[in-house]
């Protein structure tokens, strides 16, 4: 049996994010918390906390902003391999700036990832090698819907590894300051026949691929379109910028198996930012390292519900905090306050 | 037609504010947050925020902590052109320090504000063509407790832009700290016969003018009593320190109507402190703007929910944010958790 | 009639606790927030405030970190007669790493506190006349569990302070993480016929004392078992690691009386390490200053309630606060938010 | 004699600076010190901060950040009514990264500041009136050399404000990583016949217009070629990167005098950004409210190295401020530390 | 031999410092640095550091930033025994302002001291058996020009301190701001003939004292004219804000000794405020622990050159640090640049 | 040829750093910076950072400051797979408090080190392959002279490495606080013959090898008595703690050739600690990637004298920055003082 170097390999595109602290104003203020963030290597980010070997694929920018953001996937363990530089003059590190919200005032976004190094990525930056040294990829609708050469390196990635036997997971994650839902659709699909893990919300599957019906039926009509074998869709409720509750329901499309669990309730939000990403996060290394809808329903809603506490874009939890809260959500009655 | 420089100047002290960071203690902590407030520039600020022509009328000391402040109000677009200096030897900036509460803690207020540079404020500092460049004037009656020659110039001030064809806008703000009910009572009936809009709480209205009956009867006797047009009463509901819910009742004394909307529920509050001004604000706006008191009550209800979730005592929201946030709490049905 | 130098002296180990900011973990973050801790300093530390004369036995090492606990000792206006000093080479301050939850994270704590120069205390280490010194000597199962001569030299202390005609207060205060129950329940049954206060929570009775039946049962089996004269239990309910309720039970052997109130409902926990401490001020500040369980209970619970609102170990209110929380506590009806 | 409404209007970039705080590297730190900057910016708060009348002209996105931006103009007491906003959907705001050095380590910048807003900038964002409403116009090389519509807007404002009997002030202000110099030869010669007021350092002077002999025959040389009025050279000398001295050169071409003074030795620097901008804004005072070139360069030195001293691109200090460091740069014998 | 309960007790104001962080100006920045200090506290805070017993009095606002300066009291272990609380509705505490400076920015303060609780201070606040429980009392010439009732309770206490048979210490510290030269010299020459102990630079006792010849000169002239023992002169050489040399001049008029030692070269300035201050303190433990002038010299000159390398007023050395700083500035050659 | 996984590894204690901010002391203030440090760390960290592969070898204790550090020694890019964890329950990281100086303060430093995870290391917690996998094994002195079983494993990893053929690189690195230099001496001469790299300052040579003569004598001393190919030795000057210079000899024994070169000069000290260790990185990455004695010189030098300019104990210069340090080093005339 083959054995790869990496467990996982995203591509997609790594973002600095700049935040006022605490529930301060963009438009005011004297400081910016920074971070490293990015959909992708949020995912990939998760899973290596977990105990997995991932990597990263994206371009950066061969100045000090770059090596910041190197450093930071270094930090959560995640390989550079793949990391190449862009040593244009003008090349640059996409940023989102974030200011956080508190009812009725809403969290609120201004992307400036524009001309990033990204942008030129190409299928010759990468070593045909690449294409065998991990049982995974995983990209987004993200990295489809960004200018510049991102959508075609995507989508032959995507085959590169397909053909290579790597599974192929794929979270629809739409923008639409990106693109417009029927843009979305048409790619998407052509790259669904390629897809075994697919996340995709459930509002999502309505407003941009129409499905109709509940959920599970939105989900059994991918699986009758497309030969993908596992299917998420989360389920957030957003009582307020401050408090949400969180689950998901995964469809074993071979079984035909949906798999649900109660939710997280009242979870308080510290950070809802990425909270989606640690989802695919757990969700992949539960279904990686165990290959059971289950496991991956569990480490899923556990990362997410996790991640939503903790401050910055990336999920910061190990294998032994996860399961820890996955077994006390489990429980019914009292449970210890903290352990000492 | 007449065209104004101003839409709105305003009379009051400008304070420091001095708190201790997060949920600190003033009697501990190594630093200070320091934040510029006071009951009427907290209201031009907001007013100048929405897009309308605001000025200050105060008077600071003529040294770098007045710079500051004098700094502060440049950054909300309020016009300086009537911040008298105080060239004095003692001449200071009063304060208070503010500390935040959580429940059971109540939040803390210190006053250090006599002596300031505001108590010899007169009448003669100020020119004569100022009484014709507003649209509408407003003050409080904490301008009118403050000691040395506060009463007397805020009086004639009213007299003067009263006479000059401006809106007289008057807000109680009781503060027990600074005068007796009785003293109030008296000082502002003397007053009311010069204002068209006029703010006061439900409890003020009954505590300190003795007033009684329900909400609207209370407005309807004040319209009887004095030739008000417009009267605004606030209503807090403060679940705890960190909890609100908050909205207003509107009389139109003109048509006899009365607007009132659902109120805002369960606001985070991240600060408080301003949250009254920030209502007059937006009333203010929409009364100026639109010359229409269910816009006053809408832009004033959002206005006063939103500063909640802000740090510090002034607004910072613009049109475009409290127009949206009006909106979203006129629909029902989920809404999205943000825009991106 | 003997006029005591202290009303309180409480023999334990002073910890440095060390937190990221905010709700940041342990695994990031460039700064430390720095704190002073320990159970039993907490508890002088709250009675200081409060008015009462108390003094700390311990043992420090004799180097600047040393020299910041003993400044901190000083700041809450603890007596520092009988702090000894380490002056061994490699002397340490014990420390513990504190991380604050948010649901579902819950709060961590590493310790680190072995080797500490606690460890080494001695009753050679402190005159004669500090048994004669105090109205009251407390201290808690930690230091009974700590290793080294902590524990001999407690019991000895105890008894000392017993003979010199000391109240000894005793907190089981049990930590799975020192002792087993079986080791906690063996040492502190050969102390508690020395003790006239005792501090056990029902879940402690239970499992650690192997009691049976209701709290009020539990504490008269303990009663009837030793010559204690008061018995205090204390009842928090963790609705999510930012909101708990609280509330106690006293019982007073003597009149064979229960006090027990309302508990302090949705406290809005800011840091909720310390809070069972400043229970045991308040309880011996309302025991010692009024003799009265009624007091001990209002004061216990007011103190705890209030604790949990504010940063770090040590309690931090003073008599006129916690006296008008507890009216507060005590009315019905909508309460003014803040007094200004 | 006609009244202009300004004294100062310039044209240029407003950038966000990005900064680690203290000696931090760009590469590491959770935060970043969050000013804003530009060359011409820096010019018009710094003469405002001096009391003139001043105003910007430029163009910044319709977002938070932009808003932001404005700010902190509002803040500087600088005329925003030349301030358009640009609502394209990638709109975006120029950045620069700046870290300081400490010898041997000199500071870095990395700048980000293609593609931004201004680069859309066009001679009909602005009305007509505008080129009467100013006493003098400034701008500098670097706004000719960014990209986009630039460059032309800035020549046909500096042709149209000339013809509207403004002063034309022009600052080289040579950066090569935005143009040769070659380009910026040829660029700058094109303006330089409509331009009154000159700076170029005798670098510059040498490397980019090919000039030879001493700073002073330099200049005589361009005065000899364009009918200017004043020109400027600065001369700093770097002893590291905490410490430089300060001087320069003014000559007055009508009466063919060249002014100096000894330069300001040992500044202790805390950030230099825009101490070369500052030295501008102090000329400029100098030569405006004065009409005189010694007061040009006295001011101008002493703005520079107060400049050094003050965290952030823009000059802040006041007039008072400044003609007390002039009159003690003038004396000689001990001076007082300070006064109280 | 009676045994006095304090070595030294001091009167003064106690002052709110506010001061912006780093370089930053008090007219911008978000945060203040806060901290306590006062010339007399930091006297005895310092002597308190270094062994002695000590104690403060004053008047505090009885509110929470009186509660801050009375934790900060206790942090530097200085007693409070004498802290008399008002508990006037306005009581407030006085502030300074203070911002550092960087060559060629002088540090900059200002004062927002007038109306202060020390301001009603009377002798009537104290007991009796004060006057008996010190070997040494200390007051400054800040404490006589103070308004209110200042300057009558200062003179009263030194002839009470001094019939009780207490050693009086007296500081000129001549503040422009606050008197005259003429009042200090009439004021002063009538508290001379009590005072044991005096501190006057060469440039006060030339300027306020009308003295004349070198500084030895005018020590004798003082020391031929009253009753005085010791007699201390200081010497800063102010290089830079940021680059001070320290030393002085000790007369023992006893024995007609003068003492003098080199300077401590090149101080790296962090805060020289209080520096002067940490002199008096470090010449006072000198004198009062070894009754030596020798050792008043020495621990005065290496408290003051320690103290200017500390941020906020008050010194913070022990007694081992600075005995060692001692035996280093005696030494010649290379020493080691740090022990591990 | 075979081919290394890494080029360099070394065996260390991974410590937890924490230091006041700015110029505070350890004594007071309320927070610490965090930083991650180790002299062989710091070596295998600015080696990483220059480009080539590297890794550490030490033991964690399995909880979050474990977690921690490991995440660190990711971040500079160092091969974790010889972390070994240590999970007995009181598993610890060793600490250093560091506070740095300002003349006269001098830096200080508070070791915590005792019972750390690292003292119960043994050379069965690594694989055999290991000592296969490096060109080069680092330790040093403080290794050698940590308690438990440090030393032996030391002693075993050093004969294995080099049998395996590894390079062997010491650095005696005297801790007199960590053993005599006696001890040192014995148990350093007894690796010496196995060591082909060594590192020894002249004052080391002199006083705990009791070497005699100048620095190249003792250096030739050494390369007599011990089969060792490369004598480094580094020269500090201590103008101050903020101010230092520093060059280095390097003996090449084989070709008995000594390489010197001017000093840094005036080095600005941001940060002292870890320079030692930075000149071993660079003289490391010198050797081992030019095989070049006079590249190691000019890459230390660089290295030490940037790091100094570095907050926390790690170097963070690449290879572009260090190259460019030696390029203007070696210049005269003036140089540009950024490039922008």
């Amino acid at each position: 049996m083959k054995h790869n170097k990496f467990d996982l390999l995203s591509l997609g595109e790594i973002l600095l994010r700049l935040s006022p602290p605490g529930n301060e104003r963009l438009s005011r203020s004297d400081v910016f918390d920074k971070h490293i963030g990015g959909a992708e290597l949020n995912v990939v980010s998760g899973v290596s906390m977990l105990g997995l070997k991932t990597g990263m694929i994206s371009k950066l920018p061969d100045n000090l902003l770059g090596s910041y953001a190197g450093n930071q996937v270094h930090f959560y363990g995640v390989g550079d391999d793949y990391l190449s530089l862009d040593r244009e003059k003008n090349a640059r590190l996409g940023i989102y700036y974030y200011e956080s919200g508190a009812h009725p005032r809403k969290p609120q976004v201004v992307y400036d990832r524009m001309h990033s190094s990204i942008q030129s990525i190409s299928i010759k930056d990468f070593p045909e090698e690449m294409y065998h040294s991990t049982r995974c990829f995983h990209t987004t609708g993200i990295t489809l819907a960004l200018g510049g050469q991102c959508r075609e390196t995507a989508i032959e990635m995507i085959k590169r590894f397909k053909e290579a036997g790597a599974l192929i997971s794929f979270d629809v994650n739409f923008r639409g300051n990106l693109w417009t839902g029927a843009e979305a659709k048409e790619c998407i699909e052509s790259i669904l026949p390629y897809t075994d893990i697919f996340f995709c919300s459930a509002d999502t599957a309505r407003l941009t691929f129409q499905k109709e019906g509940s959920t599970r039926e939105m989900m059994q009509s991918f699986a009758k379109d497309y030969p993908i074998s596992v299917i998420a869709s989360t389920k957030r409720t957003v009582h307020s910028p401050k408090k949400h509750s969180f689950t998901s329901v995964i469809y074993d499309v071979g079984s035909k198996t949906f798999y649900e669990e109660e939710p997280y309730e009242n979870i308080e939000v510290v950070d809802r930012i990425g909270s989606g990403d640690a989802y695919i996060a757990g969700a992949l290394y539960g279904y990686l390292a165990y290959g059971d809808c289950r496991k991956a329903l569990e480490y899923g809603n556990a990362a997410s519900a996790m991640k939503n506490t903790i401050p910055g874009d990336m999920p910061c939890s190990d294998l032994k905090e996860l399961t820890k809260t996955i077994e006390e959500h489990r429980q019914t009655g009292e449970l210890p306050e903290m352990s000492r």
